[in-house]
């Protein structure tokens, strides 16, 4: 089994979710690491979002402590003294500054998160810590995921191995700006603070702020990067011959770990890219791709298979975009079913696209040069009946 | 059984949709009303859209031609030339000009209108026109609709007594700007052509821009209304003495139609009341109110009667309001169940309230004096289970 020299990982079950489902994790670097953090741009910021943001500031870390089943948002001074209350113990037990401490959330909102309860496994989880137990920390950090989501990658960076491990949960309330969701990601290299911050929030920009199940941005959204430099390069900066080869390689991890978060979608069948292409500018494309990749007609279309291209083109009228109404080219993967706005008589060759589990619609907007790619899912009946019991 | 003076009425199956089915609607006025209309702010708007848009102008009309079925949008050349057969038939067989024929269209986007098959029944729907059809009519012009809605209305001025009758469809693609759907008002009233049209826009402005099913705004949309003198007051204009009489009956009646068609919403079992206060500005609260409406996260807690008052305070903060996140109240009815964005503890309470078919969700954000109410409904299985399979 593969490990990631200098990086310890725990999950267990420290009764906050029901009938001993693992809700507690620990990400555990033996050195201070260099670290850079994305957060959520909701105004209702959870109190871990706080608390990491602050710390964060130092641009540097060493442990990161997380629970599943509770968001500890809209909790008041009770939620931040709730926080603060489990990394002071964590902290005095590790024997590290808990300014070092990162700590991230997610689950109901609103709830008071059990910190006896949590405080009193603590001692469990840290004796736990093992470079091996990666599997136990992803399935530690979900929600109504059904998988757990760990990518792994190597770079060579100036003859030196670097190896680059990410773990994200979906999979509801998940829609960018920054993409809804946790995200961990781990890597032995060594990179200057100041890049690996304008790397993650490049690497955001890519990945998790590209996708969409529901169109609900959370409370608790946080990527959380780690560098210990184990590696032994020498220090990445912008300017870096290599610094495209590291970037290569963690815009890839990123990216793949945005689209497991899409394709677990609560209740998706699907996995469909929105490309928005020939629009007057990126921005007009990304609006045009989110308001499609977020309709529930157009999603429960998808979900009954049924090309029914007039709900895209409801949407693109409807979305505040300028387009011209007439010039509109939809295609549903390779099959052109919409041209200038009307219908080209393909809809049986589409219909076999729409049978997929992954595929693409390219609609081409006809008036200028601006492209922006969405991932999103279908909305189906299950995805109501996971979020008509959340509670429950 | 009730007539309107002067105004005839019918609807048949024509053979647009399946199983003999009413599909083909007529109203008739014996002499040229007065008229107005609101149009759908789509961009991509029907050819039955355009066609009744310009011919508007005129400010006077005699008939209106709708059929359901087919939408008669994104169809090209071919969708308005359609349509302008199917009005050159009537004006031809009711001996009217052309100009004075409104016409009107709703169903699946992107399919011919098979106008050689209407057409061929236009003297059918002619020949049946009756002062007591109101109720063939007002099925005509269903889709996904599962009641007819009709709402009469009596008002007295200057001593005349003065009727309106509204009919309306639903029941998905519903939201506002313009509110997402079709209607036609017609009354006994005499009333200055500019008067009416400021009634109409204010009235659908406080009525139907105030709904949202599912956030889509259709290509579609219309609310027509003829007036045709027969109550003989004397014509009311805005200085008018007794126009406030007016104003209400109308306005009463656009509200009630507006609520039948939240009530009857693709799939919903409830019709929930989001009602924002003390934003800083009613456009304010407009926006915090419809993204609340339109939350699927905030829809399928009430679907699953969860009181989930966490998904509002996320949705409020991702919504593009400045809200202050430590400030907000929310009520589900009359039970306060968030104050200062923490819980009260009243949830058991609150979930009396969600049980309930009818109810209100007050927010208050506690920065200012606007305000603004939306009606919405749930998100259920039905609603995905009729959106996909639309066109099967």
């Amino acid at each position: 089994m593969k490990v990631l020299p200098g990086f310890k990982f725990n999950g267990i079950a420290s009764g906050i979710k029901k009938n001993g489902v693992k809700d507690l994790g620990l990400i555990y670097s033996e050195v201070p690491a260099a670290a850079a953090g994305v957060f959520t741009t909701n105004r209702v910021k959870a109190a871990p979002v706080l608390i990491s943001q602050k710390r964060m500031r130092s641009g540097t870390a060493q442990a990161v402590l997380v629970n599943s089943g509770n968001a500890n948002a809209c909790t008041g001074d009770k939620g931040m003294k709730a926080a603060c209350q489990l990394s002071t113990t964590l902290a005095r037990r590790m024997k590290i500054k808990e300014e070092m401490i990162l700590v991230s959330s997610t689950g109901v909102i609103g709830v008071p998160l059990p910190a006896e309860r949590i405080q009193g496994n603590i001692p469990i989880l840290i004796g736990g810590l093992s470079p091996y137990k990666i599997g136990e920390f992803a399935q530690s950090i979900l929600t109504t995921d059904t998988f757990p989501k760990i990518v792994m990658k190597e770079v060579e960076i100036g003859n030196k191995q670097v190896e680059i491990w990410g773990v994200a949960k979906g999979a509801g309330m998940v829609m960018p700006n920054m993409a809804t969701m946790l995200a961990f990601v781990m890597s032995t290299a060594s990179v200057h603070p100041a890049t690996l911050r304008n790397l993650l929030k490049d690497g955001v920009d890519q990945s998790f702020n590209r996708i969409t199940v529901d169109g609900e941005t959370s409370t608790n959204d946080m990527v959380l990067m780690l560098v210990n430099g184990k590696a032994g390069n020498s220090v990445l900066t912008k300017n870096s011959k290599e610094i495209k080869k590291f970037r290569d390689a963690l815009f890839s991890l990123l990216f793949e770990l945005a689209r497991m978060i899409v394709k677990d979608g609560e209740g998706a069948t699907k996995l469909v890219e929105i490309r928005v292409e020939k629009a007057r500018s990126v921005n007009e494309a990304r609006t045009a791709a989110f308001a499609v990749a977020n309709s529930p007609l157009v999603k429960t279309a998808l979900y009954g298979e049924e090309v029914n291209w007039g709900r895209i083109m409801a949407v693109l009228g409807r979305c505040g975009v300028a387009i011209d109404p007439g010039k509109v080219h939809i295609s549903f993967g390779k099959v052109k079913v919409v041209k200038n706005s009307v219908a080209c008589g393909t809809e049986e060759k589409a219909q076999e696209v729409l049978k997929g589990k992954e595929f693409a619609i390219v609609i081409s907007l006809n008036r200028g040069k601006g492209s922006f790619q969405v991932s999103t899912t279908d909305l189906t009946p299950a995805y109501v009946a996971i979020n008509s019991s959340y509670r429950s």
